[in-house]
This record gives C-alpha cells, structure tokens and sequence, in this order.
C-alpha cells in the first residue's frame, strides 16, 4: 500500500521502518516540526512536508502518529475526503477523525516505540474502523507488519491502553526508584538485569500469580520489617513497599495458608 | 570440585544442574524431605540422605540451600568441623554458619530459580566468607557458573537482595494484577507480552528513567483521571496507580518542565 505518514516522533518513526520492512511504500512524511519531519524523510528515503495544503493526495492510507492533545485539533487543519485515515492512539476515540474523512480508524501499537532503538521490537496492533470495510481493510494491512492483531473498539482499548501503562511505565518506574537506590547506596544495579529478563520472560510460560515469590507471599514478616528499615531514606519506595505487601498478602491469602 | 548440597527445592535444584553442568561433582543430596532429595538425586545421579548423621564427608564444599527459617536452626544439627559451608539466603547473616564449621560463607544467586522451568537462567552471584581464603576460593567456585560474580558482605547483598524484591516480586505482582484486569475485562493479558518484554530488554541499553513514557511523566491529567475511572473496581490498582502516578511527578518535575 502507499503511505503518508503525519507525525515524526517515535510512534511515526518506527511503525515507518516496520511498514517500510513489510514492502509497502512510504510517499510522504507531514508535520510540523521541520527538522524532525527531514530527518524522518531522509531514513525512509521519502519527501516531507509541513504544510498541510501539500499532503500528498495519492495514498491508500494515511497514518496520524502525534500527540494525544493535538489529535483532537486535527480536524480543524486537515481533510481528506474519502481517504482511509487512522490514528495510533490507546486512549483516543476513532471519532476523533470523523471530520477528517469519511472512512476512519485506529491503529493501535501495543508497544513502547523509541526511535533511538536499533533493533525494532514485535508490535501487536489492536485496529477499529467506523465500518466494517475499514476494519478489514485495516486489519489485513496491520496483519502485514505483525501476527499479533486484534480488532479492538474505542472502550476495550482504553482497557488495554491502561493495562500497557501499568506493565510499562510502572514497571519502569519501578526499575528507575530501584536503580536510584542502587547508586545511593553504592550497589551494581547491572546484577540485578538478569533477574529483570527472567521475571519478564517466564510470564510467557506461567500465570504471573503461580510464580509469585518474596516474603510478602510467604508471610516473612521479620524480612518485611528488616526492609522496609532499609528504605527509611526512600519514602516512595517505602510506601510502594507497604502498598505492594499488602496487596500480595491480599491477593494469595486463600492460595498459601501459613 | 565435590559438592554437597544440602537443601531439595528450587534454589538446590538449579545450583545443582547449573554446577554439573560447570563440570563438578554432586556427590550427595542431604535433606529433610525424602520424596524431594530422591527427586533431585535422580535428576543429578548421585545419592542422597535425610540423615544429617550420614552426610557425606568428603565434600570440598556443603550448599546450604534450605529455608530462611530452617538456616536459623542448622547450627543445632549439623556440624562439619573445617569443611567450607555456605547459604544461598540473601537476607541471613553469614554469621548463622559460625557453630557449623571454622569455614563459612555465602553464594547468593541474584535470580529467580524455579525448578520446573527446564532453561536455565543466567545467574549473577554474591559472595562472601569468613576468611579472605574463603572468599577467594567461593568467588573461583561461582565464576566456573557464572560471568557475573561480586564479593559482598551481610549490608551490601542484603541491599541488594531488597532490590531483587523491588523489580522481581513486586513487578511480578504488577503482571498478576494486570492479567486479573484482563480477565475480568475479557481482555487478552498475552497482547502484553512482547511490551514487558521490551520494557525488560530496554534497560539493558538505557537507564530506566531516560525511557520513562506514559501519562504521569507528560502530565496528562485526562488520561490519568480517565484511566482511575477505569479502576474504580480494583482498589489495590487505584492505589497503586494513584502512588505510581505521583512517584513519577516527583523523579520527573525537574527534567520535564510541562
């Protein structure tokens, strides 16, 4: 398919190397940071522009990757007829896009995407359309850069969306107040990575709840207490401490008496 | 070396195959539970005993690997004179080996050991001793296992093995109350796999507050308020999201300014 892609930030820029990689064309990149729309071009060896009267009419799909708060102006600055047009948003309705054109949708990556990265990561897509020709239309083109596509409405995306900054970003908040303890405390927060890849890893063998360890779920409350006494420089991690206890011992209380 | 591994659960299970396959010798398994020390000595092919009485003699080292609770009593029923003894605990003192031999020490594996998962994870190790000698020759042990070994006395692995908590049993418990989420949502938990994947590998390349995305560190105050709508029937997640949401205001107010 033939491609313009709105937007230069890292959800343009990866899914524009994916598409490029499933053998589809890139025209054109639109935006409105120049520098960022040239140098997008120039890794997808495309032309630009940031001039929305100059968004090339000829593609089958146009892809709209910016930012949650400009999405919802986006009708004012662009209208493209007919066009299949989708965003690549988790927590934004399709209807966003109703007058931008007639046939519209989403496009949603279930993925942290970073420009930076070299090595592009398995994208699952969760894909909706105000009809049922788009969805499938949509469907069979996300199924070209992925084996793992959903069709997904407006509110169980937002489901999911919420779901992915839970074991995301707290995850990686986690891992940051983790590693600020560490160089506090003058430990080697690089040992602890081979346990972070197997705690990630094995989820895709075991149920998270069957493999749960540590001494919230065993009930060792004299670990617990030395811990936590550990922590009193570190009050967000004492609270999460508590917080995570609690909801451990909560949540297997009826699995492992004693 | 010969070894003695005294202990028949996880962390015995995958020391012992990790140390066959570096090359030693098991040469007996030694604990309380018969089916379990048979179950291992079969998988190891060596003997085993649940008779402290009849523990092998001519070890060059005995593994410890029982039980916090059981640690605190081993003094009072095994003795083994000069032979060099060592736990796998991350939070006892190596000083609970101090009445079982004049030679004693720790080898903490920094991971999490199941003895069902047939690949074995890569496992860095803490370790320490009573005597320099001790020491020398524990860190020459863990590195036929392992490339990544670090001396440590009692502080510094109990440091760390409460990093471990951090981002092993908490993060674990993030995945198991997202996946219930899911499944009281009629959501698919495994469209998140190849996320925690990423989320996990991605640290291997940056620090984990450089790649911290998400709602709370934009400011985006629909989001989060729309997404704890979403929560209102799971309190443990709304109050994690609430602790998670200010946690990363707070790291971030500096670096992010709006």
């Amino acid at each position: 398919m033939n491609i313009v892609l709105i937007g230069s930030g890292n959800v343009a820029t990866v899914l524009g190397k994916k598409i490029q990689i499933a053998g589809h064309d890139i025209l054109q990149v639109a935006g409105r940071n120049e520098a960022a729309c040239a140098a997008l071009s120039t890794v997808l060896k495309c032309s630009f522009t940031i001039n929305w009267n100059f968004i090339n009419q000829q593609a089958d799909l146009y892809i709209i990757a910016v930012a949650d708060t400009a999405l919802e102006h986006i009708h004012a600055q662009i209208n493209l007829g007919k066009k299949i047009v989708v965003h690549t948003a988790g927590s934004v309705s399709k209807e966003v896009l109703h007058k931008v054109s007639k046939n519209y949708g989403v496009l949603y990556p279930v993925q942290s995407l970073h420009k930076e990265k070299e090595v592009l990561p398995e994208i699952p897509f969760l894909v909706d359309g105000n009809s049922n020709d788009t969805i499938a239309l949509l469907k069979d083109f996300a199924e070209t850069i992925s084996d793992k596509v959903r069709v997904a409405a407006d509110e169980p995306r937002k489901k999911i969306h919420l779901a992915a900054v839970l074991v995301n970003n707290f995850t990686n908040h986690l891992y940051a107040l983790t590693e600020d303890f560490c160089k506090n405390e003058q430990l080697d927060f690089k040992i602890l990575l081979p346990l972070i890849e197997e705690t990630a890893e094995r989820i895709k063998l075991y149920s998270p709840a069957d493999v749960q360890t540590g001494p919230a779920v065993r009930g060792d409350e004299t670990t617990i207490n030395m811990q936590l006494g550990l922590l009193q420089q570190y009050p967000p991690l004492i609270k999460l401490y508590e917080l995570f206890s609690e909801s451990i011992r909560s949540m297997h209380k009826n699995k492992n008496p004693g």
